[in-house]
């Protein structure tokens, strides 16, 4: 925890710490959203995925990945994996006072809320972020009535990573997730949360299945919002600079650079990745 | 390494390793080829899966694993998962050079050898299976003039593991990763390897693609025939007894409980599963 006896000052980058190479969805709405910020993203590449861990094994991984993060120095932590946010955002709070770390349930959560008319709200995630349950808590904390369907939805993670976002196979994956759900006739869901970082890239396959009436709701731009609201309450957002980032993870740097830039929307140079073991 | 200072006898377990769950399915031959074998199988479920990881990831993992099995005592080691086999049993016959060590590949490409009329073999296994070129290696060692195809299937052990093994999703990857190859006109592979223990449970989507004329060729039941010739030769059969099988598991020893059965092909008391930490 060398980092956290660090002065936090304006000019470190911010930390983003996610299971693999899904949270580069977070990483990128960041970096539309404050393009003076520099990033350093943290991927546990050879212990993914967290999403059929328990939440036990999670909050030690994530200690420990974050741990690497502060002891390089960053003045704010985004956790932009929803696994982890479900079993170790409090552990990560309380282990790191000295930095403010957000993660992506409770802006996730907060936009639900403001788009839905009807108060029946679909999450879809892992099988770690449904089995803890914290979405459906951060929904009903700020909408008590509200009917939160929870659908863990494992099988996206691996589509996403083998980059079959669109055609046959996700379409097909889709209608078997979410027809059960939206092809009632009474009582569908107005709002679909997309709780896990590897969903937005399969987007249309997704809106294929439960129409245009629903509000498909990406985490990634409301804790974007989130984390700019903190830097300026905090006086810690860059006032100059061009931006940048640059990579860790603890495995396939390789096939980090291969397959990071679908979720990034942006090439990723090899240069920028360094393998680290944790 | 303690369990290899012990003298090696007939009266103890057979280890099997494997990252997860998938290895399952090749404990199951080998409880049913040597029903008198007590059997200990370790499944790496903290850090699966390893079809993704660097060769030099899944060896350092495959060793600590060994270790833990070979610590407890066991008379031979099957490496069940294909990926650990083509990246680290060298590297593990080395380490234990008391014990017999044998990996699914060997057997796998004997049995691929001794089916083909044609020499056109294709070979279904994880990225890093393909990668490590292991079955392309040993059948052409065993048949020089053999025409070897490898495609890299991941999103396979995804499904098994969500027990998505039939239906529309099923056979639409089913589709994707196998009518380029076999809807050809000519020149058509004559013999399918499932080079991932995960895969056998897909066996009726593959064949829907594939036709009745390909020979599927499962190592599970050509180890466990090379198993049972290397206790004979060593005089390490048990004469007696009535089987059994003790788990270890590296985290989520509940899932282990409920979805193992899909590969094992009989329960699994709770109280046979116990979880290491490596």
């Amino acid at each position: 925890m060398a980092g956290d006896a660090r002065a936090v000052s304006r000019d470190l980058s911010i930390g983003v710490f996610d299971s693999g190479i899904g949270g580069l969805t977070v990483l990128r709405a960041l970096m539309q959203r404050l393009p003076r910020e520099r990033f350093l993203y943290l991927g546990d590449t050879a212990r993914l995925p967290y999403g059929t861990k328990t939440a036990a094994t999670v909050e030690r991984y994530a200690l420990q990945a974050v741990e690497e993060l502060t002891g390089r120095g960053v003045k704010a932590l985004v956790v932009a994996c929803n696994t982890a946010c479900a079993a170790a955002l409090p552990a990560l709070q309380a282990a790191h006072p000295a930095i403010p770390v957000i993660g992506v349930i409770e802006p996730g959560a907060a936009a639900a809320v403001a788009a839905t008319a009807t108060g029946r709200i679909a999450v879809l995630a892992t099988e770690g972020t449904v089995r803890g349950g914290a979405y459906q808590r951060e929904i009903l904390k700020r909408m008590p009535e509200a009917r939160v369907m929870a659908i863990p939805a494992t099988l996206f993670v691996a589509l996403a990573e083998e980059g079959w976002t669109d055609g046959e196979v996700a379409v097909a994956t889709a209608r078997r997730y979410l027809a059960p759900l939206f092809a009632a006739v009474a009582e569908v869901p107005d709002v679909l949360v997309l709780g896990c970082t590897h969903f937005p890239p399969l987007i249309a396959a997704i809106r294929q299945i439960v129409g245009e009436g629903v509000a498909i709701v990406d985490s990634a731009h409301t804790t974007a919002t989130a984390l700019e609201q903190l830097l300026d309450a905090r006086q810690l957002g860059r006032q100059e600079g061009s931006g940048a980032a640059d990579f860790l993870v603890t495995d396939g740097e390789e096939r980090f650079g291969r397959v990071g830039p679908v979720f990034l929307g942006r090439d990723i140079a090899p240069a920028t990745i360094e393998r680290v073991d944790l």
